[in-house]
C-alpha cells in the first residue's frame, strides 16, 4: 500500500477485505444451531449479508495508515463496528420506529423472524460488538479501553441513539438547518467516527492523530448521511437496496429538504475535499484516499 | 465492615450503599433538559427510581471483601451493572415481550413514553452500561477491559439475551426442568454472576477468586428466579411492585411449574447456603453474606 492506489488495486482491496470482514464476523456470531437457534439466525441474517462493511473498511484502513501493526486486532474492532452497525438497522427498521420492510436488498429482520425477535436480536449485536471489541488482540490495554469508550459514546443517548430520538420526533415538522445538523452528526457520523477513530488507537497511534482522525470522520460521516439522503431522493430502488422517497413519506427532516439538492451536493463535496486534504500527512492513505471519493460518488 | 454485621449495621449500610448507586447514576445519566429531551427523561425515569440496586451492590461488597481498594472504580461499575439492568427491563416490558404495564409500582416505561423511545431508551442504557464502565478510575486497564468482557458477555446472545428468547419461545409449552434451567441460569443469573466477578476484578482480586465469584454468582442469581417465580405466584401485587401472576397467564415455564413449590423452595435455600459456605474464605465478607439471606427471604 501507498499514498496513491490504482483503481484496480482500490477495487480488489476492497473486495478482498469486505470478505476478510465478513468471513470473521461468521467465525465470531455464535453458529445458527447453538440455542436459542432462532434469535441466532436472526443475528446472521441481519448482520452477515448485503452489507458495504463501510465502517469496518474505515477502521482496517485507517488502522493501515500507521503501518499496520495489529491486523487481527482491527479486523475484529472492524466486525465489532458492523455488529453495532448491524444492531443499528434491526431497531431502526421495526414497525414502531422507521417501519421499514426492506433492508439489504431483502425482507428486514422483523418481516423475516417476528419484532420481538428483532429487538433481542438488536439487544444482542450491541453486546457482542463490545465483547467482540474488549477480546480483540491488542497488545496495549490502555489503547483497547480507549477504543471501547469511543464506541460506547458514539452509540449513546447523546450520539447514535439520541440522532435516531431526534430523527423520529423531528418527523412532519419544518425542516430547519440545526435540526438537520443536529440529526446527522449523531446518528450516523458518529459511527463512521468512531471507527476511523479505533483504528488509530488499536494501531497505538498518538492522541492527537487518534483526535485528528475523530474529527474527520464526523466530515465523511456527515457527507454519507448527505449523500444517503440524496440517493433517497434520487436513486434507484433496485440499485440502493432498501424502500425509497421514504424520508418524503414519513415527512423526515433531510439534508435536501433543507439546502436544497444542489447545495447538499456542494457541502458533501466540500466536506469530502477537506477529509481527504486532513489525512495527507500520513503515509499510507491511498485506500482511505479512495474510499472517501467512493462515499461522494456512490449510487447504493 | 467485617466477618459478621448486625441487622442494624447491614441496614443502614443497605440504605446508604443505594442511596450512593443512585446519586452516582443521576450524575452519569444526561440531565432530563439535554436534547433530545424525552429520551434522557425516559432513560431516568426507568433507571433511577424504585429499583433494589441488587446487581450494584452485589458489586460493591464483592470489591469491599478485597479491602474496598477501589471504591469509586466500584461505584461506577455499580451504575453500570444497575444501567445494563434497567435497560433489559425496559425492553422486557414491551408489547411484543412480555407485555408489561407497570414496573417498580409505576407504569412501564412504554405506558409513559411509548414504545419507540423505550426500544431507543434500553438501546442507550446498555450503551451507557459500557461507557460508564470503560471509564471507571480503575488503575490497572487490563483488569478492566476483563470488567469490560465479563459483562459484554453476560449481555449476549448465549447469556441474558438468549434467556429472554428462550424464555419467550418456551409460553405455553411443556414445562422442562432443562428448558428451565436454560433459561433461568441466563436470563437472570449471569448478570448477578457479572456483579460479584466485577467487583473482584477492579479490586485486582486474582483470577481463581474472580472465577470463584463468578460460579457463586451463577448460583445466587438462579436462587433469586426461582425465588422471584415464587413470588410472582404467591406473592402481593403492592409488596413486589409489578404486576403478578403474568407466569401463569403467559403460560411461562416457571421454577415451581417444573419442581412445585415445596421444591422450589428448598433448591433457592440450597443454592444460598453453598454460596455463603463458599465466601468463607473472603475476609470482610459480612455484607455479602446477609445480603444472600436477603435474596431468599426478601417478599419483594
Amino acid at each position: 500500500m501507498s499514498e496513491t492506489v490504482s483503481v484496480e488495486e482500490f477495487e480488489k482491496t476492497l473486495r478482498k477485505d469486505r470478505e476478510r470482514i465478513t468471513g470473521r464476523m461468521a467465525a465470531i456470531l455464535p453458529p445458527p444451531e447453538e440455542p436459542p437457534e432462532t434469535l441466532h439466525q436472526a443475528m446472521r441474517y441481519s448482520s452477515l449479508e448485503g452489507g458495504k462493511r463501510l465502517r469496518g473498511l474505515l477502521c482496517l484502513w485507517s488502522h493501515r495508515m500507521f503501518g499496520d501493526p495489529h491486523p487481527s486486532a482491527s479486523l475484529d474492532a472492524a466486525c465489532a463496528l458492523e455488529f453495532l452497525h448491524a444492531y443499528t438497522l434491526i431497531h431502526d427498521d421495526l414497525p414502531s420506529l422507521d417501519n421499514d420492510d426492506t433492508r439489504r436488498g431483502k425482507p428486514s429482520c422483523h418481516i423475516k423472524f417476528g419484532v420481538a425477535l428483532s429487538i433481542l436480536a438488536g439487544d444482542a449485536l450491541q453486546a457482542l460488538a463490545f465483547e467482540t471489541l474488549s477480546a480483540c488482540p491488542c497488545p496495549e490495554p490502555v489503547n483497547l479501553i480507549t477504543s471501547v469508550n469511543i464506541l460506547a459514546a458514539a452509540a449513546g443517548s447523546k450520539m447514535l441513539v439520541g440522532g435516531q430520538a431526534a430523527d423520529l420526533e423531528g418527523e412532519g415538522k419544518t425542516p430547519r438547518e440545526e435540526t438537520v445538523q443536529f440529526i446527522h452528526s449523531r446518528k450516523t457520523a458518529e459511527l463512521i467516527s468512531a471507527s476511523l477513530a479505533i483504528g488509530a488507537a488499536l494501531a497505538l497511534g498518538d492522541s492527537p492523530s487518534v483526535s485528528r482522525l475523530q474529527d474527520v470522520g464526523r466530515d465523511v460521516g456527515l457527507a454519507f448521511q448527505i449523500v444517503d439522503d440524496l440517493l433517497d431522493e434520487e436513486g434507484e430502488e433496485i440499485t440502493v437496496g432498501k424502500s425509497l422517497r421514504k424520508d418524503l413519506k414519513r415527512g423526515k427532516i433531510t439534508w435536501p429538504a433543507c439546502y436544497g439538492v444542489k447545495k447538499s451536493r456542494e457541502n458533501a463535496g466540500f466536506l469530502i475535499g477537506k477529509s481527504a486534504a486532513r489525512i495527507r500527512d500520513f503515509g499510507d492513505r491511498g485506500l482511505l484516499d479512495r474510499l472517501f471519493h467512493l462515499i461522494l460518488d456512490r449510487a447504493s
